[in-house]
């Protein structure tokens, strides 16, 4: 906790999420394809409720994927700060919530 | 609800947000408030543009006084169970996303 | 459309959810009684996470509403307004627009 | 891709939001690189909470591409079929109506 933060070192440091890379990459390779999706429905002038549709299951998607983000992070940097104690629980506690308020007003 | 005010026993059973108590009854009564003033309107037959901004108003109030609790949650149980360990741990965290879960697809 | 335009005289002008104005009362009524069960639990010191799968599920139950009365408001008032056309049709569906637009981010 | 897919003919059939097509083509092609650019957080085990407020940052724009979709709709197909009348314009109301509400569920 006291040297590398912010990445320094990929192989020393990882946020925890590290296991399940895989499939954060798969899940985000498919959102990709979405996206492009989308752009083809919208060049082919399709109907605005099946683009709808296609845009409301991408956003469920990441929704997966930013839940799925936020237990591996509490599990992981949140549970690790608790056991550290003092501030350093206190502040990841806070940038927890933070990010979890922008999740849901988003 | 005369009597023992604080939690039974404070020892075994204080679940973090006693401390913010008036302010999250403060904030339940007002919210109590905006769903009698929703009926007043319906009742009284408002613009229906207005009824919904009034409920937009009344959804974002709810979703404060939740992430509010999420965090005295995280602060508290979840920190606890973190330094306890183990499963409890584990535990919490996976409840507390799923609360999060719910949250955000509410 | 050329009189009463804001809710001047409610036995001339009706929203379009008059039809289901008991049945909006009813939910309404029940969320009033969710807020006040709300701050029982509070009140009580409830475990945390069960305080939050009672917001969730009143913030569903508030959703529910909004979502019927928008869709009356876009089955009377938009309907209504588009048969009329020009200008007023523009301005109801922008209106309604900026009310969903509230509502997804809320 | 190559022939009629929805609607014989795009002088006859086009949906409302043709006007706006590039409009809407630049912003998926910023989500498209926003999911890129995601991945390679992910592979560069970047922070867990800045990999969410990215997450949020693409879910507003997705949401904004939704919303604006959907006015469209509304302007064009709805108001179109409101002239129309009948059951036409009843149908049109509520599948707009449920495409609100994925919209606000997701």
């Amino acid at each position: 906790m006291d040297t590398v933060e912010q990445g320094a070192n990929a192989h020393e440091h990882h946020h925890g999420y590290i296991s399940r890379k895989d499939d954060y990459l798969k899940r985000l390779r498919r959102i990709e394809g979405q996206a492009r999706g989308l752009q083809r429905m919208v060049e082919d002038e399709k109907y605005c409720i099946d683009i709808l549709t296609q845009v409301s299951a991408m956003t469920k998607a990441l929704q997966a994927v930013s839940l799925g983000l936020l237990e591996d992070h509490l599990g992981h940097c949140v549970v690790e700060a608790a056991r550290t104690g003092g501030r350093e629980a206190d502040e990841k506690v806070r940038e927890a919530s933070e990010a979890i308020a922008r999740l849901v007003r988003s």
